[in-house]
């Protein structure tokens, strides 16, 4: 018995192992002393090595095995750095919007509407009955299901004038949710390094998009009004930009919802400059006091791209939304999102062709535009007795959320910082600016959890505002 | 009554009609009359006038309605062009492989397997519990269900030999399937016009993914033994190149599987290079003769960035598919994919969990085993026995393709299309070279339906070979 030959048996049995899958069982030790000729005393010592090395464990009786659960050696994996190099562009961090709180925060921060405001049953039996049909093991076409292409044509052919040719189905695309659309519209229409005019403020995941894509932005500002034509004008003018991002109906995060008069204008503009309208449409079925107001219902000339997303309405699980366009700008999205994609999930086409055009949807429509009243009206009233110092400067008439200005000598990241401390979390305005903000601006979602909680989170943010600058 | 009042109701009317969603009714005869100041008869002839241009509809007894369906006028959108630009890189056509094709066809193009070797049943059951739970109304976090990325990484680890610190669930990205896989590697690893080391002949999908994305491919030769070590190092060194995508286990169209020296060789040279792998392990249900190897398994710095799709052998509806990566690496491609599509669906992503941790999983597995065995054997005998010019290099011991050569002299687009006429849907072989194809191929699958038609199908094969060139 010598260490020479139990280091020799070490050695080759590392090898061994270094090749064999976790949980293997190492040979017996009569074939390990056989094989390196060696006494059994000498094999034992070797595998008491390896298993005081963590390389093995011997189950009594049984065997040895190499070992499943091995201890995580640290990495540097500084290589990469070199690798990768320095990124294109700057993503931005992740926004309040997309944040989990504790259950017991009043949550006042999402950029979705609670479970309670969505048609929970609806959806599950229409899984329950996708599961059943044919859906389930076809490839639908890269376009979409062609019924629910005619249902995105549809909703929007019932919004077009006389006089316009309204959306065909051919003209729809099936895509697998909104903010795979934004980039894709941003991507074919745009490009990087090239300019692209946004309203300002607006929806964070359009400015995500717009980093991702790394096209160079241009704010055009926008109220609860909407854009004013003349600046539009004029950023076109300057910037020789081709595509301007807007939210017409209900936009986030100002609520704002154009006048057909201002429709008409922007759409005039457009065609003036050659230019696409990319109309995000996302709020389409969170009207409170007015329709929605798509302006791609007024345009027959290919200059509207048109989104409108399912999941926010009808259940995050079914990532779904129609993209409709016409002429080559059809045709490039169509290539970058078969590209991307392939195609979306059948079965989560079917389920959601099966819950809009379910005589129930119509029906949870109307009682999610009385949710959403109440819902508003009680968060607006909760403010003005609570928080008089966090301005809503109009009332939205659709969409989930409330634009609030604080006096200009309030440290924002103060105040969200307390709120979120007295366990109320608020979105931070700056977030929904694609360059600097140009006020102070928190965002409050009246579509959460518990809306009950309203009027105390109004206090908390009213005793938050009246403490600062106050010594 | 005067032709001029009429022209004049027929212009006010149009004025009104542009504004007003189809549908609408117009303003009663009487109304008419009151605000035109004109006869009744002048204001019918008015709308006759309009009935005629198609603008509006009369139903007797209930009145006058803009018309809902019109006639679409054809458009131009020329002015497009201009803003589109020329597109910034071609995006190659649609592969035989995505084609639909007429059901009595033999259809061998196809790189889908057919329903038949799909967990059909396993998949119905898992959505309809998934329509009974709570994922139903979640948003998951962007990286994936926690308990699916822990499937993802158990599975490797399983394959991890001792002294190799194994995949951990916080390296797994769940991403909507792999082809948004790949985009998102190639985004992130290498950027639009950076070199990408590619196995040529590879798999389309990830030829359309590079030309997405715009890199600048660089083929490495690789045939039924995978690419040559010393190549890919030459590659390396004379572009610069810090990525290299691969499929190591059953490569489509080859088949080729790796041995663990050549996965240890290539992966020495990435190492040396300072550069990725990435593995498409795509075909990892589809082992035949052998099981799949993950080149993944038997690195721990960082170097093998690892796709594993379940659409193709779970269901085409669950686009679940998980990304194991590394170090800033992995942050790059979180912060991708989360620009790119937000989360999963967090249904399919728990029904993919459903199915793969079935007990009844394993059974269907072992039986499309035997089922792809049969398919295998069935085609390879009958292009043997009726299209000996088909030369099939190697068996493939997994996978779903043969990769059969044929003579140098033949006309390959005449075949296809005389193969087609004849019935039989044949994938052209150049469409899976990134470059020009290095020799005459086609691609036969034998995962589609009725391969009871295997041998008609060669016969059709053999007759076409046996005719070309020969008058």
């Amino acid at each position: 018995m010598s260490d020479d030959s139990s280091s020799r048996i070490v050695a080759g049995l590392r090898d061994w192992i270094a090749e064999a899958p976790a949980g293997s069982r190492l040979p017996s030790t009569r074939a390990l002393v056989a094989r390196y000729g060696a006494s059994p005393v000498t094999v034992q010592k070797a595998l008491r090595t390896l298993t005081s090395q963590g390389m093995v464990e011997s189950r009594p009786g049984v065997g040895t095995f190499v070992r499943a659960i091995r201890v995580a050696r640290p990495h540097d994996y500084g290589w990469q750095t070199a690798a990768l190099g320095a990124p294109n562009h700057r993503i931005p961090e992740l926004p309040a919007a997309l944040e989990s709180v504790p259950n017991d925060a009043i949550a006042l921060h999402s950029g979705y509407p609670d479970r309670d405001l969505l048609p929970e049953r609806l959806v599950r039996a229409a899984f329950a009955r996708a599961a059943r049909t044919e859906a389930l093991g076809d490839r639908p076409p890269t376009a979409g299901l062609p019924d629910l292409q005619s249902w995105f044509a549809a909703e929007l052919a019932s919004a077009t004038p006389a006089g316009i040719t309204p959306a065909a189905p051919g003209d729809v695309v099936i895509i697998p949710g909104s903010q795979g659309g934004l980039i894709t519209a941003f991507r074919a229409l745009v490009g990087a390094g090239r300019p692209l005019l946004m309203e300002s403020p607006t929806y964070w995941g359009a400015i995500l998009a717009a980093a991702q894509v790394g096209v160079d932005v241009v704010p055009v500002p926008s109220g609860s009004d909407g854009p004013d034509p003349d600046v539009l004008a004029r950023a076109f003018e300057q910037t020789g930009a081709r595509a301007f991002y807007a939210q017409p109906s209900f936009a986030s995060p100002t609520g704002a919802l154009w006048t057909p008069a201002l429709a008409d204008r922007v759409l005039e503009t457009v065609r003036r400059y050659g230019a696409f309208l990319v109309e995000d449409d996302s709020a389409h079925d969170f009207g409170i006091t007015a329709d929605p107001r798509p302006v791609a219902a007024r345009d027959d000339g290919g200059h509207v791209v048109y989104l409108r997303s399912l999941s926010k309405s009808v259940s995050p699980s079914v990532r779904v939304a129609g993209l409709v366009a016409r002429g080559p700008a059809r045709k490039r999205i169509l290539a970058d999102t078969q590209a991307e994609s392939m195609y979306v999930s059948g079965v989560l086409q079917a389920v959601a062709l099966d819950v809009v055009t379910h005589p129930a949807w119509r029906t949870h429509l109307r009682r999610l535009r009385h949710q959403l009243t109440a819902r508003r009206d009680l968060l607006v009233a909760s403010l003005r007795e609570h928080a008089p110092d966090a301005q809503v400067a109009a009332v939205p008439q659709g969409g989930l959320n409330l634009w609030a200005r604080l006096p200009d000598a309030i440290d924002l990241g103060r105040v969200v910082q307390e709120c979120r401390s007295a366990g109320v979390v608020i979105g931070p305005g700056h977030e929904w600016f694609p360059a600097e903000p140009t006020g102070q601006f928190i965002r409050l979602n009246y579509a959460g959890p518990n809306p009950g909680a309203f009027p105390d989170g109004a206090r908390v943010i009213g005793r938050t505002l009246a403490g600062d600058g106050r010594p």
